[in-house]
């Protein structure tokens, strides 16, 4: 396996006036490229913080990604440190320069400011990585086993870079890593402890498969990798992983459950309409979310007051004062309300106590009704989160979302 | 000057799989409390690499803010590494384990499962940082001239704890740091570069102030930050901001539009119903994100498919033939069905094309007509936005509510 290391230089970093685009950025694509990234660190306009950070990542990874400090200006220090913690002599490459005195003739028409020559200068030995979009070009040196390469800053810039200069640098110099493959499985229903404890033997039955978790409100994922030259070890694998966590994966890779719930009415020609309390509209937010959902989803009723709950949906206000809005009977009577104005073939509805106000001793915050199903065979359950009013509402509507998947499939 | 430095851990953010939002924030909110922040430097889930990272911090800095791996899995070895670094013993912390075990009592009645306990345990010496929305603590102890302060890794967990817990505590221990301040204001319906340049001489006229953006979709944060001490020039720079941004500055803090519509009507004591069609419930999910919605907002419509436009809403199927669901008739029609369907005083609409799908030559994705005001005196504006489903999705919905609080405050 080959060890990667990022180093993003900038003051502006640390004093949280930029967030940082580079190091998700090269995390992700130096992953998919075969690398295990060690370590993302940030470090500041300072050369010897910068010489140190190189120093050290030269002997622990093959692969060093510095980013950012390449400016004209006095406070732009990277090619300093580079050369400083190398060893290397400064050399101006000729074509670089000639190409900045070209950008500024035909933006400006007139010669570079002092300052710009630095920007064609590089360390002893390295090759230029050009840049499109600016004046700061990259570089890509070795040294011992471990290969430097050194980005301007800007996303805008060092991604086109990263793409059509510096892996086709790699291919050419350190073609046939091996890939990785990681496979994501979608979990709702489970708290995170209880999926850990349930996969807990998968590392010790396939060794060369990784088990990872992210909990990612209200799902969790749970993610194995393996590399790309072993797909029957992940599939025995992620059959196990699917068979320990049963029913609550409800689904793999990127589509979450609103699409998944979208895929499933789709290919039944299903249509699904929404009643909401304290949900607010979430839940049609969430289906609308998904592209085409024009093909299944019928309309949504948001329902915050009583007064929309009869007039609107025709909840007999007897119902609602005698078991109030938080109830069984009011979220039948919502749900069926929703069917009897619509032509949906499936719904959800949704009532409940979100908070932070409003909870009582007998309903506190976090009660909740959920009802679903198809057009005359309804089913409901009630819950009580504890969590606050974004994570109460966002639960609450996945939990009817994952109720009815679960109807739709076994019907 | 004291400085910090940030450790996040978690190998999600070394493979890309998780976008960091902690390394901006802590460099952000640290920097405003006084600290230089050193280094943020990103480690896996292997303990030796989050030892060595501790260690070594703890001989440069005077605050090591550590974040991420507290989870009860086994990938979890924040917790591990910390008592490795500091040469500590682990301590099962009574009170803390309690409190778990009535979590898992009274969200699912069940015992904590194996691994919870871990949740519980802490390096000796140190103290607890209370977590409000999870299971995992967070916790800070002294190591000779340096704080240790470890906390969970989602931010909607760590940034309560941060502020909550970890200032105060710095308060009480290391008091009379110098107080940066920062005024947010915020911004809807100018371009990045259009509030930067009519920005650009407020840094000249007032030179103990900086001026920062922040680009949040779809609005931008302009920020002034200067020093406690001195209130006056940051009150006549902020009146100056707003001057130079009027009117599209439509408010301060952390209210984001939603909370500001919603605080408007209610001290007008007003009710609102929301008509969507392309938004799909996107705008009453923003409304009643808010606490204490119900006292305002009295319903909403989510009128997908025509036929919902026509059935629930009574919007003419001359009108959608004629002139598409996309247009200025038909957004005023659901805007005055609505109005005759509720009691509400005031309300909006939203019918568009949200693509990625859908769109025609003469209406393109992003094409959107809006329609807002109060009964019997209602307005439109229709949009042509050129980002992609969920951004044109989300800025609609804003632009809706942005029209609208213009008008009941103009009213």
């Amino acid at each position: 396996m080959l060890h990667a290391v990022v180093l993003l230089i900038g003051d502006e970093l640390l004093a949280g006036e930029v967030r940082d685009l580079n190091g998700p950025y090269f995390a992700e694509h130096l992953t998919a490229c075969g690398f295990q990234v060690q370590a993302i660190q940030v470090l500041p306009d300072i050369t010897e913080a910068i010489v140190q950070g190189v120093r050290h990542a030269l002997g622990v990874c093959n692969l060093l990604v510095v980013c950012g400090g390449l400016g004209p200006t006095s406070d732009d220090r990277t090619t300093e440190a580079v050369v400083l913690a190398l060893g290397r002599d400064l050399l101006l490459n000729g074509a670089q320069w000639e190409r900045i005195r070209q950008i500024f003739a035909s933006l400006r028409g007139q010669e570079p400011p002092p300052g710009n020559e630095k920007q064609a200068t590089i360390p002893q030995g390295a090759e230029i990585l050009h840049n499109a979009l600016g004046t700061a070009p990259g570089y890509v040196t070795e040294e011992g086993d471990c290969i430097v390469a050194v980005l301007p800053g800007p996303p805008r810039e060092n991604q086109p870079m990263f793409q059509t200069e510096l892996l086709p640098w790699l291919e050419r110099n350190r073609p046939g890593r091996s890939k990785q493959v990681t496979r994501v499985f979608r979990v709702f229903g489970l708290a995170e402890s209880e999926v850990g404890s349930r996969l807990l033997p998968l590392e010790a039955r396939y060794p060369n498969v990784r088990v990872g978790f992210q909990f990612h409100f209200p799902e969790i994922l749970a993610k194995l990798r393996g590399t790309s030259n072993d797909p029957e070890t992940l599939d025995r694998a992620s059959d196990e992983l699917k068979e320990r966590l049963a029913p609550h994966v409800y689904g793999s890779g990127d589509a979450m459950l609103p699409a998944v719930l979208g895929r499933e009415l789709s290919s039944r020609a299903l249509r699904i309409v929404t009643a909401e309390s304290c949900t607010g509209g979430l839940a049609a937010k969430l289906l609308t979310d998904t592209p085409g959902s024009s093909a299944w989803m019928e309309m949504g009723f948001v329902t915050y007051s009583n007064a929309a709950k009869e007039g609107i949906l025709g909840v007999p206000a007897h119902l609602l004062q005698k078991h109030g809005a938080v109830s069984e009977a009011v979220v039948l009577a919502m749900l069926n309300g929703a069917f009897e104005r619509s032509s949906a073939d499936v719904g959800l509805a949704i009532t409940g106590i979100a908070g932070p106000d409003g909870g009582t001793p007998e309903k506190p915050v976090g009660t909740v009704w959920i009802a679903w199903g198809g057009r005359g065979r309804l089913k409901t359950q009630t819950y009580r989160f504890g969590w606050d009013r974004e994570y109460n509402r966002l639960i609450s509507a996945w939990a009817a979302m994952y109720h009815l998947v679960q109807d739709v499939l076994a019907a």
